[in-house]
């Protein structure tokens, strides 16, 4: 079905669907008596009905509220080194499909990119665009949020509050993500961390296991920087009965 | 440490490395007396050093030959319907990445590109290639084959022989991922089948239930084509021990 986002403030009596919205609507041809949904970005779906054309726009009407099915029981929160080219992309694409409640980059040794200033300001708005597509796509219950921290001192320090804080390395490592996932009966909140193309330094792994986080490894593959992520959610999502 | 692919025919007394490996060397610059790996793609590493140039390629010899690290224990083949794009290249390259045996495609009912004869002979030269450089990149001990069959039925006759055969549906389905692969306590080979861009049909759904395979969903998340079988190899592999 046919999902957009909308303020929960806007989502009572008829609701006026405009701007990109109501392109989204005529290119998907709905038709007066047709449903669709609208994610108050909370959790919650209003399923709709449209109603007519107004304007350059639409109304349309609610006929059910439910919870947003697609949301995860754990909320894993992705930070990853800023990568080469169009990576980050295909990151925060697959990261929202995979269930992420958040996408955060960070500067790290070895990265080549390091956006900022103007640049993070231009690639955080499409970025963000990119997180908006995929939840509506995926049928998430929320739009995860995307962000950029300064240094990897500033992500580890955040990345380690999660009950599972999880720092990802091809070096020696201290659990295998299975041992580490399982090291701990219960947990809602989960951080994945993963490095550049060239790997984390071994001095960040010692801050980062300073800062209290589980320094894992990933099988005997290399895993590519934009895979890993990836891989690491999917394993979160099966071992917390969300796959 | 570089990684090439030779037959194992070649593989003993002075190496003599020419052609697309010897310009490789040349770009990573190694000087006599690095070593490097050269895998027989039966699962087979030989460590080898550098010796010198010769011609327009190089000479080495075997160090030691040690047992493939980044093969897994399980023996997983993916079987996905034809992507539009060149979706199926990123489809193979993580595939590669994740660990997968072997990389199928075939036509699906939904399936908007059907490539055939000599357009399947072109696209399965590059594929190859995508593997292959995959299969360096990520330290494999095998080059992941890839092929194609010529039908929906060719497709789930042959992934039906897997001890674990896991056909992937967005609708109703008997098993989550999970229970499926809880289903049974030891396998040794996995099939992962999933669709198109559209899904597929569910007449084909019944066929692949008729042919034995186990109807699974992947969470209440919509994945697209692409990441479908990437987060059910990740699955595959965290649950067999091989994350």
């Amino acid at each position: 079905m046919p999902r957009f986002f909308m303020d929960e403030g806007v989502l009572s009596g008829i609701i006026q669907i405009t701007g990109r919205d109501a392109e989204h609507i005529k290119v998907l041809r709905l038709r007066p008596g047709e449903t669709f949904t609208i994610c108050d970005g909370r959790g919650t779906d209003y399923i709709c009905r449209l109603l007519e054309k107004k304007g350059q726009g639409f109304e349309a009407e609610v006929i059910k509220t439910v919870s947003s099915e697609g949301e995860p029981t754990v909320n894993c929160t992705v930070y990853t080194a800023f990568p080469k080219g169009d990576k980050a992309e295909t990151i925060i694409q697959k990261s929202v499909e995979h269930g992420a409640a958040k996408i955060v980059f960070f500067p790290s040794v070895r990265c080549v990119s390091r956006p900022d200033g103007k640049a993070v300001i231009k690639k955080l708005e499409r970025w963000r665009k990119i997180s908006e597509e995929a939840a509506k796509q995926s049928e998430r219950g929320i739009i995860p949020e995307v962000d950029v921290l300064d240094s990897f001192e500033a992500a580890v320090a955040e990345a380690s509050k999660a009950e599972m804080p999880l720092f990802f390395y091809e070096g020696d490592t201290d659990y295998s993500i299975k041992q580490a996932l399982s090291s701990k009966s219960k947990y809602d909140t989960v951080s994945v961390v993963t490095g550049p193309e060239g790997g984390f330094e071994p001095t960040e792994v010692t801050k980062a296991r300073e800062h209290g986080m589980l320094i894992s490894g990933m099988g005997k593959r290399i895993l590519r920087c934009e895979t890993a992520p990836l891989c690491a959610l999917a394993a979160v999502m099966f071992h917390t009965d969300n796959l």
